[in-house]
Protein backbone atom coordinates (compact mmCIF):
# COMPACT_ATOMS: atom_id res chain seq x y z
CA UNK A 1 0.00 0.00 0.00
CA UNK A 2 2.64 2.49 0.73
CA UNK A 3 4.52 1.37 -2.04
CA UNK A 4 1.53 2.12 -4.12
CA UNK A 5 1.38 5.47 -2.68
CA UNK A 6 4.89 6.24 -3.20
CA UNK A 7 4.64 4.96 -7.10
CA UNK A 8 1.35 7.32 -7.50
CA UNK A 9 3.57 10.20 -6.16
CA UNK A 10 6.16 9.98 -8.35
CA UNK A 11 4.00 9.40 -10.90
CA UNK A 12 2.24 12.75 -10.41
CA UNK A 13 5.68 14.13 -10.60
CA UNK A 14 6.16 13.23 -13.84
CA UNK A 15 2.53 14.05 -14.84
CA UNK A 16 3.20 17.30 -13.68
CA UNK A 17 6.18 18.31 -16.21
CA UNK A 18 3.97 17.17 -18.85
CA UNK A 19 1.32 19.58 -18.18
CA UNK A 20 3.62 22.43 -17.79
CA UNK A 21 5.22 21.60 -20.91
CA UNK A 22 1.77 21.81 -22.57
CA UNK A 23 1.04 24.83 -20.71
CA UNK A 24 3.84 26.36 -21.78
CA UNK A 25 3.58 24.89 -25.51
CA UNK A 26 0.21 26.88 -25.77
CA UNK A 27 1.05 29.91 -24.16
CA UNK A 28 3.91 30.11 -27.12
CA UNK A 29 1.65 29.28 -29.71
CA UNK A 30 -0.59 32.08 -28.42
CA UNK A 31 2.49 34.55 -27.75
CA UNK A 32 3.39 34.44 -31.78
CA UNK A 33 0.30 34.31 -33.31
CA UNK A 34 -0.55 37.66 -31.26
CA UNK A 35 2.71 39.22 -32.16
CA UNK A 36 1.78 38.91 -35.72
CA UNK A 37 -1.58 40.28 -35.46
CA UNK A 38 -0.19 43.35 -33.86
CA UNK A 39 2.37 43.70 -35.91
CA UNK A 40 -0.08 43.25 -38.97
CA UNK A 41 -2.65 45.44 -37.62
CA UNK A 42 -0.57 48.12 -35.88
CA UNK A 43 -2.19 47.46 -32.54
CA UNK A 44 0.71 48.45 -30.16
CA UNK A 45 -1.57 47.53 -26.88
CA UNK A 46 -1.20 43.88 -28.16
CA UNK A 47 2.38 43.55 -28.64
CA UNK A 48 2.68 45.02 -25.24
CA UNK A 49 0.63 42.42 -23.79
CA UNK A 50 2.84 40.24 -25.96
CA UNK A 51 5.71 41.23 -24.53
CA UNK A 52 4.36 40.96 -20.81
CA UNK A 53 3.61 37.33 -21.59
CA UNK A 54 6.89 36.65 -21.95
CA UNK A 55 7.68 36.08 -18.01
CA UNK A 56 5.42 33.23 -17.97
CA UNK A 57 7.79 31.33 -19.98
CA UNK A 58 10.70 32.29 -18.27
CA UNK A 59 8.97 31.14 -15.25
CA UNK A 60 7.64 28.07 -16.41
CA UNK A 61 11.12 27.01 -17.97
CA UNK A 62 12.13 27.79 -13.98
CA UNK A 63 9.69 25.82 -12.20
CA UNK A 64 10.34 22.58 -14.75
CA UNK A 65 13.97 23.14 -14.09
CA UNK A 66 13.84 22.92 -10.01
CA UNK A 67 11.07 20.25 -10.65
CA UNK A 68 13.12 18.44 -12.53
CA UNK A 69 15.97 18.33 -10.65
CA UNK A 70 14.51 17.56 -7.27
CA UNK A 71 12.75 14.73 -9.01
CA UNK A 72 15.91 13.50 -10.06
CA UNK A 73 17.60 13.49 -6.92
CA UNK A 74 14.28 12.10 -4.57
CA UNK A 75 13.73 9.37 -7.32
CA UNK A 76 16.98 8.40 -8.76
CA UNK A 77 15.35 7.69 -12.17
CA UNK A 78 16.78 5.50 -15.13
CA UNK A 79 15.92 4.99 -18.13
CA UNK A 80 13.08 5.74 -19.45
CA UNK A 81 12.12 7.95 -16.57
CA UNK A 82 15.19 9.77 -16.72
CA UNK A 83 15.23 10.70 -20.35
CA UNK A 84 11.52 11.82 -19.56
CA UNK A 85 12.99 13.97 -16.86
CA UNK A 86 16.08 15.53 -19.07
CA UNK A 87 13.97 15.95 -21.99
CA UNK A 88 11.48 18.03 -20.29
CA UNK A 89 14.13 20.46 -19.31
CA UNK A 90 15.30 20.56 -22.76
CA UNK A 91 11.69 21.00 -24.25
CA UNK A 92 11.12 23.90 -21.42
CA UNK A 93 14.18 26.11 -23.02
CA UNK A 94 13.03 25.34 -26.44
CA UNK A 95 9.89 26.80 -25.87
CA UNK A 96 11.26 29.85 -23.48
CA UNK A 97 12.74 30.53 -26.92
CA UNK A 98 9.70 30.28 -28.93
CA UNK A 99 8.27 33.06 -26.48
CA UNK A 100 11.46 34.97 -26.90
CA UNK A 101 11.06 34.70 -30.62
CA UNK A 102 7.12 36.02 -30.32
CA UNK A 103 8.56 38.67 -27.77
CA UNK A 104 11.28 40.12 -30.15
CA UNK A 105 8.58 40.42 -33.44
CA UNK A 106 5.86 42.31 -30.91
CA UNK A 107 8.68 44.46 -30.11
CA UNK A 108 9.11 45.90 -33.66
CA UNK A 109 5.64 46.55 -33.88
CA UNK A 110 6.09 50.55 -33.34
CA UNK A 111 9.13 50.56 -35.75
CA UNK A 112 7.09 48.74 -38.57
CA UNK A 113 4.01 50.84 -37.69
CA UNK A 114 5.68 54.15 -38.48
CA UNK A 115 5.76 53.51 -42.06
CA UNK A 116 2.93 52.67 -44.71
CA UNK A 117 3.35 49.67 -46.05
CA UNK A 118 1.53 47.47 -49.09
CA UNK A 119 -0.80 45.11 -47.22
CA UNK A 120 0.81 42.22 -49.23
CA UNK A 121 4.28 43.01 -47.11
CA UNK A 122 2.57 40.92 -44.15
CA UNK A 123 0.86 38.18 -46.09
CA UNK A 124 4.40 36.58 -46.92
CA UNK A 125 5.03 37.14 -42.86
CA UNK A 126 1.47 35.97 -41.92
CA UNK A 127 1.80 32.47 -44.25
CA UNK A 128 5.09 31.85 -42.88
CA UNK A 129 3.90 32.56 -39.16
CA UNK A 130 0.79 30.14 -40.04
CA UNK A 131 3.44 27.36 -41.50
CA UNK A 132 5.71 28.03 -37.96
CA UNK A 133 2.67 27.62 -35.94
CA UNK A 134 1.25 24.45 -37.61
CA UNK A 135 4.72 22.55 -37.03
CA UNK A 136 4.99 24.13 -33.42
CA UNK A 137 1.16 22.74 -33.04
CA UNK A 138 2.20 19.37 -34.15
CA UNK A 139 5.13 18.75 -32.51
CA UNK A 140 3.62 19.34 -29.10
CA UNK A 141 0.73 16.92 -30.29
CA UNK A 142 3.08 14.38 -30.73
CA UNK A 143 4.34 15.24 -27.66
CA UNK A 144 1.23 14.67 -25.96
CA UNK A 145 0.70 11.47 -27.84
CA UNK A 146 4.07 9.80 -28.06
CA UNK A 147 4.01 8.85 -31.30
CA UNK A 148 7.00 9.53 -32.71
CA UNK A 149 6.77 7.49 -36.24
CA UNK A 150 4.98 11.02 -37.45
CA UNK A 151 7.92 12.74 -36.56
CA UNK A 152 9.79 12.57 -39.84
CA UNK A 153 6.76 14.65 -41.49
CA UNK A 154 8.22 17.44 -39.06
CA UNK A 155 11.46 17.58 -41.24
CA UNK A 156 9.51 18.05 -44.42
CA UNK A 157 7.49 20.60 -42.79
CA UNK A 158 10.89 22.78 -41.56
CA UNK A 159 12.27 22.35 -45.46
CA UNK A 160 8.96 24.55 -46.52
CA UNK A 161 9.34 27.26 -43.86
CA UNK A 162 12.88 27.64 -44.80
CA UNK A 163 11.91 27.77 -48.43
CA UNK A 164 9.11 30.22 -47.89
CA UNK A 165 11.52 32.40 -45.65
CA UNK A 166 14.23 32.39 -48.15
CA UNK A 167 11.77 33.93 -51.04
CA UNK A 168 10.24 36.22 -48.25
CA UNK A 169 13.87 37.46 -47.44
CA UNK A 170 14.11 38.20 -51.52
CA UNK A 171 11.07 40.26 -51.54
CA UNK A 172 11.58 42.12 -49.02
CA UNK A 173 15.08 43.60 -50.42
CA UNK A 174 12.94 43.87 -53.39
CA UNK A 175 10.92 46.46 -51.63
CA UNK A 176 13.71 47.72 -50.05
CA UNK A 177 15.26 48.56 -53.60
CA UNK A 178 12.00 50.01 -54.87
CA UNK A 179 12.24 53.09 -51.91
CA UNK A 180 14.66 54.23 -49.54
CA UNK A 181 11.73 54.70 -47.48
CA UNK A 182 10.99 51.14 -47.58
CA UNK A 183 14.74 50.19 -45.50
CA UNK A 184 13.53 51.10 -41.87
CA UNK A 185 10.30 49.05 -41.97
CA UNK A 186 11.49 46.17 -44.19
CA UNK A 187 14.86 45.40 -41.87
CA UNK A 188 12.74 44.94 -39.21
CA UNK A 189 10.39 42.78 -41.46
CA UNK A 190 13.32 40.33 -41.98
CA UNK A 191 14.68 40.02 -38.18
CA UNK A 192 10.83 38.87 -37.93
CA UNK A 193 11.08 36.82 -40.62
CA UNK A 194 14.01 35.31 -39.30
CA UNK A 195 12.42 34.96 -35.63
CA UNK A 196 9.52 33.16 -37.50
CA UNK A 197 12.01 30.97 -39.14
CA UNK A 198 14.04 30.04 -35.65
CA UNK A 199 10.68 28.77 -34.65
CA UNK A 200 10.68 26.02 -37.00
CA UNK A 201 14.06 25.14 -35.83
CA UNK A 202 12.60 24.99 -32.11
CA UNK A 203 10.56 22.94 -33.27
CA UNK A 204 12.71 20.45 -34.82
CA UNK A 205 14.88 20.47 -31.55
CA UNK A 206 11.73 19.48 -29.88
CA UNK A 207 10.65 16.26 -32.22
CA UNK A 208 14.50 15.60 -31.27
CA UNK A 209 13.89 15.34 -27.83
CA UNK A 210 10.66 13.50 -27.90
CA UNK A 211 12.01 11.18 -30.07
CA UNK A 212 15.34 10.87 -27.29
CA UNK A 213 12.43 10.19 -25.21
CA UNK A 214 10.56 7.49 -26.67
CA UNK A 215 13.28 5.37 -27.93
CA UNK A 216 16.51 6.34 -25.91
CA UNK A 217 18.43 7.13 -29.33
CA UNK A 218 19.36 10.37 -30.98
CA UNK A 219 17.50 10.89 -34.08
CA UNK A 220 19.30 10.32 -37.00
CA UNK A 221 21.24 13.42 -38.19
CA UNK A 222 20.18 13.60 -41.87
CA UNK A 223 19.20 17.09 -41.50
CA UNK A 224 20.34 18.85 -44.40
CA UNK A 225 17.78 21.68 -42.98
CA UNK A 226 18.73 25.39 -43.85
CA UNK A 227 17.45 28.50 -44.96
CA UNK A 228 19.23 29.61 -48.48
CA UNK A 229 18.88 33.89 -47.38
CA UNK A 230 22.60 33.55 -46.62
CA UNK A 231 23.25 33.57 -50.15
CA UNK A 232 20.65 35.56 -51.81
CA UNK A 233 22.01 38.61 -53.40
CA UNK A 234 19.93 41.33 -54.89
CA UNK A 235 20.48 43.57 -57.13
CA UNK A 236 19.60 47.09 -57.08
CA UNK A 237 18.03 48.96 -60.25
CA UNK A 238 21.03 49.42 -62.42
CA UNK A 239 23.71 47.40 -60.67
CA UNK B 1 40.38 0.73 -1.71
CA UNK B 2 37.20 -0.59 -3.61
CA UNK B 3 35.41 2.13 -2.74
CA UNK B 4 37.99 4.86 -3.20
CA UNK B 5 38.79 3.55 -6.43
CA UNK B 6 34.82 3.80 -7.43
CA UNK B 7 34.47 7.14 -6.13
CA UNK B 8 38.25 7.95 -8.36
CA UNK B 9 36.05 7.06 -11.34
CA UNK B 10 33.23 8.76 -10.65
CA UNK B 11 35.26 12.33 -10.17
CA UNK B 12 36.99 11.08 -13.68
CA UNK B 13 33.38 11.23 -15.30
CA UNK B 14 32.57 14.59 -13.85
CA UNK B 15 36.07 16.22 -14.88
CA UNK B 16 35.67 14.50 -18.26
CA UNK B 17 32.20 16.61 -18.61
CA UNK B 18 34.26 19.78 -17.39
CA UNK B 19 36.64 19.26 -19.73
CA UNK B 20 34.56 18.50 -23.00
CA UNK B 21 33.05 21.71 -22.17
CA UNK B 22 36.39 23.68 -21.95
CA UNK B 23 37.58 22.23 -25.40
CA UNK B 24 34.15 23.26 -26.74
CA UNK B 25 34.48 26.67 -25.24
CA UNK B 26 37.76 27.20 -27.18
CA UNK B 27 36.47 25.39 -30.37
CA UNK B 28 33.43 28.12 -30.58
CA UNK B 29 35.79 30.92 -29.43
CA UNK B 30 37.81 29.88 -33.02
CA UNK B 31 35.23 29.57 -34.97
CA UNK B 32 33.28 33.09 -34.47
CA UNK B 33 37.26 34.79 -34.48
CA UNK B 34 37.76 33.06 -37.67
CA UNK B 35 34.08 33.60 -39.02
CA UNK B 36 34.60 37.72 -38.47
CA UNK B 37 38.03 37.12 -39.76
CA UNK B 38 36.98 35.50 -43.42
CA UNK B 39 34.56 38.45 -43.33
CA UNK B 40 36.28 41.23 -43.35
CA UNK B 41 39.17 39.45 -46.07
CA UNK B 42 36.45 37.78 -47.81
CA UNK B 43 38.05 35.05 -47.38
CA UNK B 44 35.48 31.74 -48.34
CA UNK B 45 38.32 29.15 -48.16
CA UNK B 46 38.54 30.32 -44.42
CA UNK B 47 34.68 30.41 -43.83
CA UNK B 48 34.02 27.39 -45.56
CA UNK B 49 36.89 25.77 -43.03
CA UNK B 50 34.14 27.42 -40.10
CA UNK B 51 31.18 25.72 -41.72
CA UNK B 52 32.96 22.81 -41.40
CA UNK B 53 33.98 23.02 -38.17
CA UNK B 54 30.33 23.19 -36.54
CA UNK B 55 29.83 19.40 -36.73
CA UNK B 56 32.64 19.26 -33.90
CA UNK B 57 30.21 21.36 -31.59
CA UNK B 58 27.35 19.51 -32.75
CA UNK B 59 29.31 15.44 -31.92
CA UNK B 60 30.35 17.47 -28.11
CA UNK B 61 26.81 18.23 -27.32
CA UNK B 62 25.60 14.62 -28.28
CA UNK B 63 28.84 13.25 -26.06
CA UNK B 64 28.08 15.73 -22.81
CA UNK B 65 23.75 14.90 -23.30
CA UNK B 66 25.06 11.40 -23.54
CA UNK B 67 27.70 11.02 -20.62
CA UNK B 68 25.68 13.01 -18.42
CA UNK B 69 22.74 10.87 -18.47
CA UNK B 70 24.97 7.64 -18.12
CA UNK B 71 26.50 9.24 -14.79
CA UNK B 72 22.72 10.05 -13.73
CA UNK B 73 21.50 6.56 -14.08
CA UNK B 74 24.52 4.71 -12.43
CA UNK B 75 25.54 7.38 -9.97
CA UNK B 76 22.55 8.54 -8.97
CA UNK B 77 24.16 12.17 -7.92
CA UNK B 78 22.64 14.71 -6.05
CA UNK B 79 23.21 18.32 -4.71
CA UNK B 80 26.38 19.50 -6.18
CA UNK B 81 27.13 17.02 -8.45
CA UNK B 82 23.60 16.88 -9.77
CA UNK B 83 24.25 20.42 -10.61
CA UNK B 84 27.32 19.72 -12.27
CA UNK B 85 25.69 17.74 -14.74
CA UNK B 86 22.69 19.41 -15.27
CA UNK B 87 24.78 22.39 -15.67
CA UNK B 88 27.07 20.68 -18.32
CA UNK B 89 23.92 20.01 -20.22
CA UNK B 90 23.36 23.74 -20.27
CA UNK B 91 25.99 24.91 -20.85
CA UNK B 92 26.90 22.58 -24.10
CA UNK B 93 23.83 23.48 -25.88
CA UNK B 94 24.52 27.22 -25.76
CA UNK B 95 28.22 26.87 -26.44
CA UNK B 96 26.58 24.62 -29.78
CA UNK B 97 24.21 27.46 -30.54
CA UNK B 98 27.46 29.95 -30.24
CA UNK B 99 28.99 27.82 -32.49
CA UNK B 100 26.01 27.78 -35.05
CA UNK B 101 25.64 31.78 -34.71
CA UNK B 102 29.43 31.80 -36.10
CA UNK B 103 28.94 29.37 -38.58
CA UNK B 104 25.26 31.69 -39.94
CA UNK B 105 28.37 34.45 -40.48
CA UNK B 106 31.12 32.35 -41.94
CA UNK B 107 27.79 31.74 -44.74
CA UNK B 108 27.03 35.20 -45.35
CA UNK B 109 30.81 35.63 -46.45
CA UNK B 110 30.02 34.88 -49.89
CA UNK B 111 27.04 37.65 -50.13
CA UNK B 112 28.90 40.18 -48.03
CA UNK B 113 32.01 39.91 -50.23
CA UNK B 114 30.32 40.41 -53.57
CA UNK B 115 30.21 44.15 -52.98
CA UNK B 116 33.06 46.83 -52.70
CA UNK B 117 32.29 48.38 -49.02
CA UNK B 118 34.36 50.82 -47.20
CA UNK B 119 36.53 48.86 -44.21
CA UNK B 120 34.51 50.91 -41.97
CA UNK B 121 31.98 49.13 -42.59
CA UNK B 122 33.78 45.94 -41.10
CA UNK B 123 35.17 48.31 -38.52
CA UNK B 124 32.16 48.42 -36.00
CA UNK B 125 31.49 44.72 -36.43
CA UNK B 126 34.80 43.44 -35.67
CA UNK B 127 34.86 45.82 -32.56
CA UNK B 128 31.64 43.73 -31.48
CA UNK B 129 33.06 40.74 -32.10
CA UNK B 130 35.78 41.34 -29.96
CA UNK B 131 33.79 42.02 -27.18
CA UNK B 132 31.73 39.75 -27.57
CA UNK B 133 34.59 37.10 -27.77
CA UNK B 134 35.71 38.99 -24.60
CA UNK B 135 32.57 38.17 -22.34
CA UNK B 136 32.62 34.27 -23.94
CA UNK B 137 36.36 33.92 -22.72
CA UNK B 138 35.78 35.74 -19.52
CA UNK B 139 32.81 33.45 -18.72
CA UNK B 140 34.80 30.55 -19.45
CA UNK B 141 37.65 31.37 -17.11
CA UNK B 142 34.43 31.58 -14.28
CA UNK B 143 33.54 27.88 -15.25
CA UNK B 144 37.42 26.92 -14.91
CA UNK B 145 37.48 28.16 -11.19
CA UNK B 146 34.27 28.86 -10.42
CA UNK B 147 34.84 32.03 -8.63
CA UNK B 148 30.57 33.03 -9.07
CA UNK B 149 31.53 36.27 -7.65
CA UNK B 150 32.77 37.96 -10.55
CA UNK B 151 29.94 36.77 -12.73
CA UNK B 152 28.25 40.38 -12.13
CA UNK B 153 30.36 41.89 -14.40
CA UNK B 154 29.19 40.15 -17.31
CA UNK B 155 26.22 41.54 -17.18
CA UNK B 156 27.62 45.08 -17.42
CA UNK B 157 29.56 43.95 -20.84
CA UNK B 158 26.23 42.59 -22.33
CA UNK B 159 24.67 46.00 -21.95
CA UNK B 160 28.03 47.39 -23.65
CA UNK B 161 27.40 44.58 -26.56
CA UNK B 162 23.75 45.62 -26.89
CA UNK B 163 24.31 49.12 -26.80
CA UNK B 164 27.22 48.94 -29.85
CA UNK B 165 24.67 46.62 -31.58
CA UNK B 166 22.24 49.00 -31.52
CA UNK B 167 24.97 51.95 -32.85
CA UNK B 168 25.95 49.62 -35.85
CA UNK B 169 22.61 48.53 -36.74
CA UNK B 170 21.32 52.50 -36.90
CA UNK B 171 24.74 52.82 -39.18
CA UNK B 172 24.51 49.95 -41.02
CA UNK B 173 20.64 51.07 -42.00
CA UNK B 174 22.26 54.77 -43.01
CA UNK B 175 24.55 53.03 -45.39
CA UNK B 176 21.65 51.14 -47.21
CA UNK B 177 20.06 54.60 -47.65
CA UNK B 178 22.75 56.15 -49.06
CA UNK B 179 23.21 53.96 -51.70
CA UNK B 180 20.68 50.97 -53.03
CA UNK B 181 23.95 49.27 -53.97
CA UNK B 182 24.27 48.97 -50.47
CA UNK B 183 21.65 47.34 -49.09
CA UNK B 184 22.05 43.07 -49.65
CA UNK B 185 25.36 43.60 -48.36
CA UNK B 186 24.60 45.41 -45.85
CA UNK B 187 21.37 43.42 -44.75
CA UNK B 188 23.87 39.93 -44.46
CA UNK B 189 25.97 42.54 -42.16
CA UNK B 190 23.05 43.72 -40.13
CA UNK B 191 22.00 39.57 -39.74
CA UNK B 192 25.93 39.05 -39.02
CA UNK B 193 25.87 41.70 -36.33
CA UNK B 194 22.87 40.47 -34.84
CA UNK B 195 24.39 37.12 -34.69
CA UNK B 196 27.21 38.43 -32.51
CA UNK B 197 25.30 40.10 -30.03
CA UNK B 198 23.35 36.49 -29.59
CA UNK B 199 26.70 35.39 -28.56
CA UNK B 200 26.41 37.80 -25.26
CA UNK B 201 22.94 36.60 -24.35
CA UNK B 202 24.55 32.90 -24.76
CA UNK B 203 27.68 34.05 -22.32
CA UNK B 204 24.91 35.33 -19.76
CA UNK B 205 23.22 32.42 -20.11
CA UNK B 206 26.59 30.73 -19.46
CA UNK B 207 27.11 32.86 -16.70
CA UNK B 208 23.82 31.85 -14.98
CA UNK B 209 24.49 28.29 -15.12
CA UNK B 210 27.65 28.36 -13.69
CA UNK B 211 26.10 30.36 -10.83
CA UNK B 212 23.49 27.72 -10.47
CA UNK B 213 26.20 25.04 -10.11
CA UNK B 214 28.25 26.62 -7.71
CA UNK B 215 25.13 28.37 -5.24
CA UNK B 216 21.91 26.11 -5.70
CA UNK B 217 20.07 29.54 -6.79
CA UNK B 218 18.65 30.96 -9.71
CA UNK B 219 21.07 34.19 -10.06
CA UNK B 220 18.64 36.88 -9.46
CA UNK B 221 16.72 38.28 -12.38
CA UNK B 222 17.13 41.60 -12.29
CA UNK B 223 17.82 41.78 -15.62
CA UNK B 224 17.44 44.79 -17.97
CA UNK B 225 19.67 43.53 -20.88
CA UNK B 226 18.17 44.61 -24.22
CA UNK B 227 19.23 45.58 -27.71
CA UNK B 228 17.20 48.41 -28.01
CA UNK B 229 17.65 47.87 -32.14
CA UNK B 230 13.94 47.08 -32.72
CA UNK B 231 13.28 50.98 -31.72
CA UNK B 232 15.22 52.49 -34.46
CA UNK B 233 13.55 54.47 -37.23
CA UNK B 234 16.38 55.42 -39.68
CA UNK B 235 14.58 58.17 -42.02
CA UNK B 236 15.42 58.04 -45.61
CA UNK B 237 16.82 61.12 -47.35
CA UNK B 238 13.57 63.22 -48.47
CA UNK B 239 11.27 61.33 -45.83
Amino acid sequence: MQSHHIVSAYDEELKFLTRKIAAMGGHAERMVDQSIAALVSSDIALAQKVIGDDAVLDEGQREIDDKAILIIAKRQPVAGDLREIIGAIRISADLERVGDLGKNVAKRVVAVAEGRHPVSLFRGLQALAELALTQLKEVLDVYASRSVERITFMRDRDDQIDAMYTSLFRELLTYMMEDPRNITPCTHLLFCAKNIERIGDHATNIAEAIYYIVTGEQMPADRPKEDKSHRVIAKAAGE
